[in-house]
């Protein structure tokens, strides 16, 4: 449905894609989340994104290699037919895949690189065959077999990585997790603990607990209080796997935080960790195992923290500030404050903020009337959106005192309008992406974990390496808070002559973030991307552990090799 | 001071030891706590002690062992001359002793097997030598001496350790951390933080942060939110390598909740983690190394999270409940009711109720009676006494929320009187442990986590051991919260025929606490008294986990060799 903003008489529309990618195609492989589902810039937006990127109408009337073509693809097969054979033995053979389509689907993530060879028909190193094994005895099987043969194995969730995490960089076997591991195998309302399969989907693990009451059996409905942006297309074990966060985990905690014990199969043994809240007995293989990405082992079950569902205490707002300062000090003081945390929680900076006017529909209300009136200046002002969430007078509580330390910062109360209109965009804002990469125009990412006494030094760092490229946006928020600090999360967006230019850019910017103090990822994870910075980042003492565990759990480097820059 | 109710003309009152131990005493060494400091059993108390145990007043006319005499040490020093000439020209001459006093109290903590074998001038294993580096430049020299020597090095803290953490299997060094490497490096207000010493002992470590304004030039003042039992005599590098949680943890977070970043020395290399309030770089390096004991290196600075420090804030409340059950339902709901945490949060069972009462100075006052008229039975009824803190308004509703919940539960309100008690003798209560120890009853505790399903299970079967000693006693709280779970924390005391027999029935308890589901540490940590158990409780896989990463920080087996299991 296109947007009626963009209905328009005198206003030229791009043609942009309606129809959903043609089964067995590459645009099949790389179109973000749900086939039939479009999201396209509406009208304001369209105009920003030329006047910004220095474009006119002309440049978006003729796409640009849209991926509409049927995958081929000419690697060989490097495993024996014994070998896919014995795979077969073990998953059958309705499980085993060689076929082109899938060898290249399941050895792609979503990062541009990968979009943007794709719809260049340019197949890196995919891997060789793709198995779908249908529990935990299988994975035992396949991980026992393979580790004797050397074959690699590349575990593969919900396939939203963004960061190279599932591209084989030996080959082997892709391991597709989600195709029958994907359910929730028993409840514990008493612990408020679920236990689930690695590949289960963000959508269908969050509906069985919201309606815990018929689908469990339960006394009450929960929630599993983790919304990453990909959440329809990402899977539980993913999460943990990667260290992934929500968009509500200032109050539910990140990933990290809900993990209360796993089950991993590793070639040097198979193990589950205790499901104690709490314990002394020397350091936690729990957590040593959270973030390992599938370089030790595959996460074949996890017990997972679950919360109330609540929907009905939810209290949402939404701030302008006069200035970034302000609206970082706010936030400082929100999180510092001891009177609990807003679960959503997203500041804007004065770029995102021109963006994020038009996005959720601020301007041309009343309230940008007024936003004027008080002067309030475009690229100065920042918007503050978030919720508030758990029992009803807590969530009342949190709210109350958010306004009190916003309005103490010169800020502007909006109502809770903008944190609904963000709601409703909040997991389809990146089908934007295809539309504009249709007309050669890159959207990406980079983002970093950041103490606040970093704050400002690293925004200014970063944005003064992208904004020194004539032509391209660099908007940047901050949407995860604790005590100590929150995340910088750096959209930028711009038309490159060729995917080099774009490659030295993205290297680039992570050079000016690592420059200014920050990490190659606050939540998305190293996969092969960004683990050429890891060494640089955490130390070679740092990282000799993190090889000294792979060499325990993967002695033949048969688990990922390459991810996290171990066992390469 | 002795205690006014002991003042009664009639009753025979034991001598309690009221005099501090003569320096270079064996007493001096196991003695719990300030030298000058004693608590006695008050008069209620020491009835008690007496019916329950089995015992009269003549039991407690003749003191045994009481440790006056001076430390002598049999035990060959064996490193050689040049290796202590080489260690005295690392720190000086004046920070390396061989002395028979310091050797053995460097060697011992406050386990009983340790106090009963000091009172008996019994010497295990001790330390060769003492050192105390005076910084971290002297850590890393001691640290790559001792590995090209191949000799062990032990790590001391504060010296509280209940589990032969600080017991040299080996010999070698025992590192003393609180001489002289306990100050605040720095102090970070913007990000809360403080870069802090490994030996800073926990009242100085507090008192600063309290007065912040003063002390560093702060804004505000601080709290570390860390109060363990030994707080007074426990370091801030001891909470963390350990494991350790505080009586306001359920609020605050665990020691482990605590530690942003960390700077080890390790035989393999040192390195500093990074001070990012979350990462995505894969397994995080800086947790685990939390709960390494001393085993895989030395800790030598630490990042630690301070909060706010506004006990004008704190509301104290108690509730007598009809029964176990009802306050452990209570608890859960609380926990799982997302309105916010108590940090002192204590249910005592029935058996702990009836000494609470009396310890708490509830016995005999109006509530007293008032809880006889409403039918809470003796042996039935359970007390609950805590806190909340926080934010003035965030405080005040979380106590409203309690009181909520308790009252559906059956309990009945006690103002904050027992907690006002419970709060004056919070860290003084195990001075009591050396006035029965005088006259041979030993009182210890064992304590595991446990999620919410298993709790009765485990407090039936541990009971159920405990109890079928004739003249035992066993008295069980829990202290920790978790929305999952909460922590058991057994004190059994009891007249033993020779240490021989105390040392079964502790193993008697231990194997009950692992035969229901319970772990051999919630927050005491391993030492070399638990190793034995940590096979068993975590597996041979995980075991091995940790054995791989010992083997690389400390290939020649120096660092604390035994502790945890690992490196025997």
């Amino acid at each position: 449905m296109k947007d009626k903003s963009n209905n328009n008489k005198n206003e030229f529309i791009p043609n942009w894609t309606e129809e959903a990618p043609k089964a067995g195609s590459y645009r099949s492989i790389f179109k973000w989340g749900d086939p039939k589902a479009f999201k396209h810039p509406n009208n304001e937006l369209y105009s920003l994104f030329k006047s910004e990127l220095g474009l006119t109408d002309n440049d978006f009337k003729n796409k640009i290699n849209e991926g509409h073509e049927m995958v081929v693809c000419d690697s060989p097969v490097n495993i024996t037919n014994d070998q896919i054979d014995s795979l077969i033995s073990i998953v059958g053979s309705e499980n085993v895949a060689t076929d082109d389509y899938s060898r290249v689907k399941y050895s792609s993530g979503k990062t541009m690189e990968e979009v943007t060879k794709l719809r260049a028909r340019t197949i890196d190193k995919v891997n060789d065959v793709v198995v779908h094994p249908r529990d935990k005895d299988d994975v035992q099987k396949i991980v026992a077999y393979c580790n004797n043969e050397k074959i690699p194995i590349n575990a593969y969730g919900g396939g939203s990585s963004v960061n190279f995490g599932l591209a084989p960089a030996k080959g082997g076997i892709s391991l597709a997790l989600n195709t029958h591991m994907n359910k929730i195998i028993s409840f514990n309302e008493n612990n408020q603990t679920v236990l689930v399969q690695p590949g289960m989907m963000g959508p269908a693990y969050e509906d069985i607990l919201n309606n815990a009451p018929e689908k469990l059996n339960a006394r009450r409905k929960y929630t599993g209080g983790h919304f990453p942006q990909s959440f329809e297309f990402s899977s539980v074990g993913g999460w943990v796997v990667t260290l992934g966060s929500g968009q509500q985990s200032s109050y539910y905690g990140d990933a990290y935080d809900l993990v209360v014990s796993q089950e991993f199969v590793t070639p040097s043994g198979n193990f589950v960790t205790l499901d104690y809240p709490a314990t002394a007995t020397g350091p936690k293989v729990n957590d040593i195992m959270k973030g390992s990405e599938g370089s030790f082992g595959i996460l074949v079950e996890l017990t997972m923290k679950v919360f109330r569902y609540t929907p009905e205490n939810q209290q949402s707002f939404a701030f302008i500030f006069p200035t970034w300062e302000a609206a970082a000090a706010a936030s400082r003081e929100i999180t510092q404050g001891e009177f609990g945390m807003p679960s959503v929680f997203r500041i804007s900076d004065p770029e995102e903020t021109v963006m994020a006017l038009k996005l959720y529909r601020v301007e041309g209300t009343i309230f940008d009337k007024i936003i004027r009136m008080r002067g309030f200046q475009p690229m100065q002002r920042c918007l503050y959106i978030g919720q508030t969430e758990g029992e009803k007078g807590f969530s009342k509580h949190v709210k109350k005192m958010v306004k009190k330390v916003c309005k103490a910062h010169g800020a502007m109360y909006l109502t809770g309008y903008p944190l609904k209109n963000w709601k409703h965009g909040r997991f389809s804002d990146p089908y934007m992406r295809e539309d504009a990469h249709d007309y050669g125009i890159i959207l990406d990412t980079v983002e970093s974990p950041v103490t606040w006494d970093n704050l400002h030094k690293l925004h200014e760092g970063v944005r003064k390496f992208v904004k020194n490229r004539p032509n391209t946006m660099c908007l940047t928020h901050a949407s995860h808070f604790y005590p100590q600090g929150t995340n910088l999360y750096f959209i930028f967006m711009a038309k490159y002559s060729d995917l080099d230019e774009y490659k030295a850019f993205l290297e680039g910017i992570m050079d000016a973030v690592l420059e200014h103090g920050g990490s190659p990822s606050h939540h998305h994870g190293v996969g092969k991307m960004f683990a050429p910075f890891m060494e640089r980042h955490l130390g070679k003492e740092q990282m000799a552990i993190l090889q000294a565990l792979k060499n325990h759990f993967d002695p033949n480097n048969i688990m990922n090799p390459g991810q996290l820059g171990l066992g390469k």
